[in-house]
């Protein structure tokens, strides 16, 4: 089994409203240093030994499914089978 | 300032329907050499240059606010300066 964490977040240019309103959350808790707060969708995908691709894999899942394209961006990390559940 | 990446998932013993429904989505694109799927939370946290105690700071944050702790666990990452915004 093979693990991948995928990492998705909007673009720079795109306004990201929850992460402003933890940001306010959080400095109304009275934590004043913090500048910048950004909020994503994280996802962890069991790979089985038989993949062949998963590079092209996961950009297709990325891009159909998972991200949407206009407004945001994705990363992933493919873990070593031992990382793997 | 200090980037912190924040990592949010269900605990192993809770349903993650979220990450089931996009496993049956996944494998309806023909991917099926996929076992597994889990969806989470991912925040990116800039700290300005005069925090103390980062650690501290972000257990307090997330116990409070990010993660539910009956429901959910987090991880986080401090990445140094250079890789914050």
């Amino acid at each position: 089994m093979t693990l991948v964490k995928v990492y998705v977040t909007y673009k720079e240019s795109i306004l990201d409203p929850q992460g402003e309103a933890i940001e306010t959350a959080i400095h109304g808790m009275g934590h004043n240093d913090i500048n910048g707060v950004r909020m994503g969708k994280y996802f962890e995908i069991n790979f089985t030994d038989d993949a062949k691709d998963i590079d092209t894999e996961i950009d297709t899942i990325c891009d159909k499914l998972l991200a949407n394209p206009n407004m945001e961006t994705y990363r992933y990390e493919i873990v070593n089978a031992e990382g793997a559940k």
